[in-house]
């Protein structure tokens, strides 16, 4: 299925199992230069703090030194807003896998200086969604 | 010192050295009833990746069980924008905390819904700062 541009996020919808999807998303991350920082499992954690029975969901907080340093040299505060997520998630039976639109999140942020490093990280989050989604 | 709202962040300066302002950071989140999901030390991460000498710049990644939850029920892809950052971080002998401002981060998502819960993120994460910077 082809990638869906929300307001925020790069998003597909995936013929993978939520398992298959993860792997898959994790090799395109290398590829396009990513390292992941951070790993939240979401069903896990509100079924620990919550009781609540959820679906398969994690967070990957993907993260290219170069990149990043590059954006915090232009703008120190900027990790309240890093790494750049992508999520895999199942929801009724389907698999999804988006990204954070990092141009779209640097947006809020009044900084010129940054807008080639987001264009760059949306390009290559866009391939790694794109290219996971298919197998 | 006051804290200051930027576009995008709620921040102020403190007398704290870096590892006391981490210690109360984490004291005040708890007392607002966040836990940390992530912990990303973008000194050590840059040292490694880049080989550049940075100065101590800690990211802890900050989740109310409760609200996270309201949230993506209200809105499922939510996790590109999660967990809410607070970022300890030294520059040039002072020290600096600042916390994403999640109202305006969640400006970017077309979703009435999220508006009480961003809000009551924003408030709490602006408690998180004010007190933790006084010491």
């Amino acid at each position: 299925m082809p990638t869906t541009h929300r307001s925020y996020s790069l998003t597909t919808t995936t013929e993978l199992s939520f398992d298959d999807a993860v792997t898959r998303v994790r090799q395109e991350l290398v590829q396009e230069g990513f390292g992941v920082l951070s790993e939240i499992d979401v069903q896990a954690t509100l079924k620990a703090k919550l009781g609540v029975d959820g679906e398969p969901y994690l967070i990957l907080g993907a993260c290219n030194p170069a990149l990043a340093h590059a954006a915090l040299e232009a703008e120190p505060e900027l990790g309240v807003l890093l790494p750049c997520n992508v999520v895999i998630y199942a929801q009724q039976g389907q698999t999804h896998i988006a990204a954070v639109d990092a141009e779209q999140m640097l947006s809020i942020v009044d900084n010129d200086q940054l807008g080639p490093t987001a264009a760059e990280v949306s390009r290559r989050l866009a391939a790694v969604v794109e290219r996971a989604g298919h197998g």
